[in-house]
């Protein structure tokens, strides 16, 4: 492992994990357009590690959540970094009748999924869940004292009747915006991809999840600044072919 | 006027439109990645057409239909290409209760939102829908024999109690699966955009979606190559700021 990239959504999320890692704004990669993203390196244990941000939308001035800019920031950063890795991090929600609690640490098991693509023609209704893959990644987890569990991702904060529905059918343990998209251009590239992100807020409580994300950030951004730390002490000294068994 | 893209979904949308413009295959830009997009090119009437159409998903075997392909096909298309107007032109849903019928050619008029983006959060909510420019064009729309109307994008075929929420909130006369992650490219990269959809069904009939779209594809992508023909002889006769009056 030379080459570890870190795909993140917000600005807010990522500013205590570039703080950990001590990484620097280094100059975007203009040949490549007029990107959203911003970006940030260090090297830490041996590991050149980049994270990529998907920066702030100039018109409503807030940060580019979801898949679209997540897709774009992932295909330039593959470009022009050729990871090694690629890691989809940050808040996502989580369930308590799943056994979820604030401040979890899910690492992705098994295909990552959208819940919120239904497309009822042949085909194309597996087209849209996607079934991305993530690499086989238990010692990871083990490494990293998080759970394994389903990342599932939609371009909503809610969740609704219909998403309970596709979320049900694939399972769901951490549910957030970004991480199929980022999946999916990662597996096009052919590099490995994994996601780890920290529960912000539990999709089956009564408190509404934009209050929750509020009042739990920090918790959940400080639990990601240590698993990047953790992340690169485990990819320096690990094979790919040994972050699972 | 001299470069124009049109962005696809489907090739089974484009094949009508390629002949029509007698575009041949050209080669991708691997320099840009391992991109799922197929680029054609074509010049009639002095204008070069670039038509990119969003490629094959090839563990699905299905078009790659959706916003985060959609997304990438622009991007590249922009960056390699450097058009002076993006178009998102392609079949979509309308509604009877709004005067649609199968058939029926619609431009993009006003911004261009999504209606599957819910964030309830300050000023994310606006980001949720996008709201991104379109081109005024009603003079190309009379060119074109089209309507005017909004357009309106999701992941999903289907609409919901919550799809139609918003699609009431914001207007809706083409639903579609690509145009807003198209115009949000377009936007970035300072291009002026419109969108050109053929209706192929009607959302608010009891005959499932799926079933109107397989049966009216062939009468919306012959209307789409008729479209095309004459947006390319519009649109060598007329600067940009003579397509909306």
């Amino acid at each position: 492992m030379t080459r570890l990239a870190l795909i993140m959504a917000m600005q807010v999320e990522a500013v205590p994990v570039i703080a950990a890692l001590g990484a620097t704004t280094v100059p975007p990669p203009t040949h490549l357009g007029p990107l959203p993203g911003r970006l940030y390196q260090s090297n830490r244990d041996g590991v050149d590690v980049t994270v990529a941000v998907n920066g702030i939308d100039p018109r409503h001035g807030v940060a580019n959540i979801g898949t679209q800019p997540a897709a774009l920031t992932t295909w330039a950063t593959a470009l022009h970094i050729q990871p090694d890795l690629i890691v989809s991090i940050g808040a996502a929600g989580g369930w308590a009748g799943r056994g979820a609690a604030v401040g979890d640490l899910v690492v992705s098991d098994g295909p990552v999924v959208y819940h919120d693509r239904r497309i009822a023609m042949p085909r194309f209704d597996d087209y849209g869940v996607g079934f991305y893959p993530s690499l086989p990644a238990n010692r990871l987890a083990a490494a990293l004292d998080a759970k394994l569990g389903t990342v599932t991702t939609s371009n909503s904060l809610d969740e609704t009747d219909d998403d309970r529905r596709m979320i049900a059918a694939n399972g769901g343990d951490a549910k957030e915006m970004e991480a199929a998209a980022v999946a999916w251009v990662a597996e096009m590239f052919g590099i490995p991809f994994v996601a780890i992100k920290a529960i912000t807020d539990l999709v089956d409580s009564p408190t509404a999840t934009a209050d929750q994300f509020d009042a739990n950030l920090d918790i959940a951004t400080a639990r990601l600044a240590r698993a990047a730390q953790d992340l690169i002490s485990f990819a320096s000294a690990t094979p790919l072919t040994d972050f699972g068994s």
